[in-house]
């Protein structure tokens, strides 16, 4: 907040509001100053919000000897101009430091998915295995879902980030969002070149209007982090199950202890990005929810429950970002009990094929038939076989998994494409 | 979900994997066919799923007589595709619809902002009175909320939406999302150009891959409709607040009668659509919360979970746009009121005005002893003059609130020309 | 509705508000009256409630040739008495039907407790086995989560229930809240009396003054609703991740078909409860919200919210807890794998144990490296008779999963207890 | 955590599972031990939880020199039954602050019912004046919805709350809830015996059986929390309500300042209590939602969501609980102020009496009729006299809202008596 004071400062001068000795009077005392964060919370309470307490202070040390720059302090100003801004401020760089996690992340899963394009495993649907799949398939989804959630993450101005989103404005209207007093000190012209210079002190967006009451700044960035959120909770929830003891095909590469069982590696970095996924979403729902009751120029009660809402967000989606980049960096794939699970599950992983292949040979009656007797433990090869329709070799490619990976290599082969992944 | 399955007999046959003469019947049969909705849902506890004793049903149909084209039908297919690709569809058919009743509120909030630049009313932050604002201020950023609920939404293909967010895909992937089953009827080459076909027959989007688990298509949906209500039920809070009795500056065409106090005029549009407002995030955070647990190939109740948030998502989106419309177009503006209002808050809502022209001359300490008299009840105008810094011609401009409106006019130009409206 | 339109005549009647005539006259033309719930949804729009056009609609049809006694019916009462009362009645038969289903569940699971309560199965936490325990336990956890959610229910007064939760009450207060008009009609110790009375007419509570906007009456309810949901999720969350195809030990009665994949036997059950699970706590939220929101003597939007969350968690609650019944009822339970699960898991599911017994002996340096080794892969029956600190009987003491289940025989005796099961 | 910890020694050593010299030594060394909870945190990421890294920290201070009773510290114990015991202790802290503060605003709102008996004011519903009211009934349903609240929170021993909640239970239950590590070291009457004296010496209830995965106590807690907020919000929204500079009937003791504008009086309390009532019933659903997906014997994520949801829950009901008394202490009625309302509102807050009144002598049409022109700004006393049905006296009472306040006196008195309120 002191930053966007400061900036305010600086772009007041700039379009003749500020006079500037005053502006450098401001910028030497300032420079570098950081406020106690418990003493200002505190002081909040009592006026509602933190800017008042802070331009009291910040007033105070500014006015040193004959020098009485304070009335140029948050001059024009209101109290949101301030607290929009700096929230803008501090998510623009959360959103930077989320994508530059989500970028390692998107690449180390897309080389995974290169690398095991051919690593058989089974497919599992509705928690029972379907077909036969590969991981390089499962990996190039989750890259897909990196890189989606990214699209979606405002664009931030660092170059590097793929952000489609709106970028983030800073905000500023004044008390009731005419910027009536700004106008009042500096003529109409200063008056409405102001936001744009404020924001480009900042290196936000120079907002359209004031939107002390429409939201939409605020909640396309909350569902933006809650789906960075979702992608890397889900593949965290796909980790955890096939970390579990009785499937064991993926390992985080640290795992955690247990304050009992020396046994154990709980998969914890999974774990814990999976909480943050049961929680994010009810705090993007905060942020709609605080949009949908805005009201007048500046609301009762919803701006503030924004706050806390949108710090929590960006705090988890930093923190997850940046756990589920060494969670990706260290997993551990074990091809060999992918395969040994496929093995297991055998011929049953097959018997879609089968019916289709089978089904105008034998007739549909039939073939459920048989695999009906598979699923109840007979062996399908025997049992294909016996009909006397097909011979070994057609039985045994049927019952091949590779044989039946359908185009998983050509939809890695799209994703990496889409992702700009070099082999 | 007949049409998706429609749609995927016919993209099948297009790319040579379904006979056509099995197509025919199954065209012909099913043409303007349309299942017992009741009935199917009794069924699909059972199954889980609704497509489930569809297929059984549509298979049950097509096999008339000698023509056994029922093993054409769903054939490849998973349920998910047909359950995802039907939502979508009908999403779609619901933002066009949503779409029309947003332009039409934004063009109608367009005009009262042009109408309605020179009304004098008072802002109000945090419940009280604060400056003089304008009613075509206050519109214009209603309707510049709307434009941005409206660019979120889904490009629908219909040439008029400004939905600037991504088209919503068809799904197709068979049972584990690797288009296994289509191969191995058609062969790679027609696999590979299914998905895009089937897309094409239902105007959606050609998906990039199977997005069985993948859902930042669905929650983007969400989050744009959560947007939508967010911005009309913003504007109906304001409107419920400005026809409570003691304001009542602004009133509904038709006001909601009483089931006992025959003088009631209740702003039931607007109540209506806030109560949309309140419940509309939370149906959006459920589809993030899916979208973050989906797990596997397939999900086991993130998916389910996701049918009855979207549906309501999209019916309240609709409703409450319609009623939007209709709230907007018959919204009586009592100029008379809000002008009655500024003058009885009088000369404190200029306080802001006197304490910046004043404080140079008088000092600060001096401007707010007076502006705490006049807030006691003392009147403004006779403290300033009776201090002999100001004559009465200053007095009076400067408690003028016409004066003291800073850039309303020039924010409306600038949102009337982002919204393309021409007066 | 129309039942507590009726019992407001009869209670009326009762405390002498009502002429005896008017009423019967009432009680004969509206018995076995039932409105149109679309044209009444229809007409809800327009007025804010369904009340309105119900009133209209019962007035018109108790107006037959000479009688007039249409303005009897809902005489002195507003909407909401009529809405709240109704959605109280509704709610308690939900509740006992809930209830009734709950019972169920829980025999059966103590009944499970009881019987398997030698059964030796895995226990697994974060994802890994941890140490032995018994379903007998798990089972009997599940039925003490049940028996926990049944007495938060409220009471219904049908006599089987457990719920120890504060009664439903009916609502009347009149227009205001004052119970004006109806003093106004019959005097004072009439209208003191007829909320009671109203009450009794229809088996719910008499309420200790309105609470028009003092919701706790509706919040309780729809705590205690998910509440339910929540003990059956869990649950079935745990079923469908032991109905795993790598795990196994669990299985539904009556697996879901898939439409694709002959051979899956799809945990629908398990899948639709979990689904319910993500979904009651977000309808229970809602009835919160209304309840912070709710201002005035009759709030703004935060009521009519209220009405589809709350039937929403109604009908999820009836249908999980239904669902639930079946579910535990056609349990398949393997205990050869549940065994084999543990066996398979092998020594090291008592490294716990180990631990304990043998670092006075050994040193904790020494065990801990041991069991090091022994999670690398080495054996640790082996590695431990190697020190030669411990014979061989004391090893196969040791690592029998059956000499490890600490307290649960006891702790399933106190559950059982608590539930009041006999064997 | 520590005091949980330290618990857990003093409890095993009286069932005689820890030598009384360890304990002793525990005793000493750990007595008034302060971890630094920043440090903690930070090692709790590798670890998935923090009394992984709490427990080395202790064990390492616990021995010195040759003392090493490091292997009783935690000894038997998992993780979570630390953290659950402390979140519980906790708990049960911040329940008796939030008691005291609510039983401070249930005696100020008592009394101020008391008070305001015949203070007439304007009811309101749908934001539309109704009929006359008093403050005092309004006080009184502010005080039954606290004394509702007040009730539903765990009894907690302290003697003076009216909490009639089951009491917060201690977690003990060993790596897998069986008690096993207990028996194995103590055997199995100390291990049963336990679970209550651990209990015992925090102050909290014995557990029937472990409930790691079994939520009923946090999710009710959770539920009687958001009910704290829910009723405190309820009162707050309607006092920022009536604070409204059009309105003024209440304001603030101490108005929160505004950074720009000197005149304004912001109701920053309540303000400040909507805010949190707006996020409470957000945090008590995570906590549903964490029961819901509860599965094997420690959930994998949904048990970590708890942790920042009910923290953040219990600081909410804490600080609004506080802020509430404050503001109802401070609370200013403008009894003028409501009578002026009443007044100006005018004779159509009479219209339902009125209505009741004549219609029988008039016909209801006529009634309707003159209703209409009154509500189009004709004078009702006027319209009712030139009917010639009545006389000046009758029409002068009939439109005296003194005389329609209904039982809005003997409901003040029956809140009070059921709040144990003397005068």
């Amino acid at each position: 907040m002191v930053e966007a004071e400061l900036a305010l400062v600086r772009a007041s001068t700039a379009v003749g509001i500020t006079p500037a000795e005053a502006a450098e009077v401001i910028e030497i005392v300032l420079a570098g100053y950081r406020p106690d964060p418990a003493e200002l919370a505190r002081r909040a309470v009592a006026s509602g919000n933190p800017v008042i307490p802070l331009v009291a202070e910040l007033r105070a040390l500014v006015d040193v000897g004959d020098l009485t720059a304070s009335r140029w302090v948050h001059r024009g100003a209101t109290s949101q101009d301030i607290v929009d801004t700096a929230l803008m401020l501090v998510a623009s760089r959360a959103v930077a430091a989320i994508d530059t996690s989500l970028s390692e992340v998107e690449r180390t899963l897309a080389a995974l998915a290169d690398t095991h394009r051919g690593t058989l495993m089974a497919a599992r649907t509705l928690t029972q295995q379907s077909t036969p799949t590969t991981f390089g398939l499962v990996a190039a989804g989750w890259a897909l879902a990196v890189r989606d959630a990214r699209s979606g993450l405002p664009a931030t101005g660092t170059g590097t980030g793929v952000g489609r989103g709106a970028a983030l404005p800073a905000q500023l209207g004044g008390a009731s969002g005419t910027l009536a007093a700004f106008r009042e000190i500096g003529g109409s012209a200063a008056a409405r070149e102001l936001p744009a210079r404020f924001a480009a002190e900042l290196g936000l967006q120079a907002p359209l209007a004031p939107w002390h009451t429409r939201r939409a700044p605020v909640t396309r960035l909350g569902d933006a982090l809650a789906s960075v959120v979702d992608a890397l909770s889900q593949i965290a929830t796909s980790v955890a199950t096939l970390a579990r003891s009785e499937i064991a095909e993926l390992a985080e590469g640290v795992g955690g202890g247990s304050s009992t069982m020396p046994q154990k590696q709980n998969p914890v970095q999974s774990i814990l990005i999976r909480s943050a996924g049961q929680r994010a979403p009810a705090l993007a729902a905060e942020l709609h929810r605080s949009a949908a009751l805005a009201t007048d120029q500046r609301p009762d009660g919803p701006w503030h429950a924004e706050w806390p809402a949108l710090r929590e967000l960006l705090r988890l989606a930093l923190g997850t970002a940046a756990t589920a980049a060494e969670l990706v960096a260290g997993l551990r794939v074990d091809t060999g009990r992918m395969r040994a699970t496929l093995d297991a599950g055998g011929a049953l992983l097959l018997a879609e094929r089968v019916a289709l292949a089978l089904s105008p040979v034998l007739g549909a009656a039939v073939v459920t038939r048989l695999l009906d007797r598979a699923t109840a433990g007979e062996d399908l090869a025997a049992l294909l076989l016996a009909t006397g329709a097909v011979d070994e070799a057609t039985v045994a490619d049927l019952l091949d998994p590779a044989r039946y990976l359908g185009e998983s290599d050509s939809i890695i082969d799209a994703a990496l494409l889409a992702l700009g992944h070099r082999s």
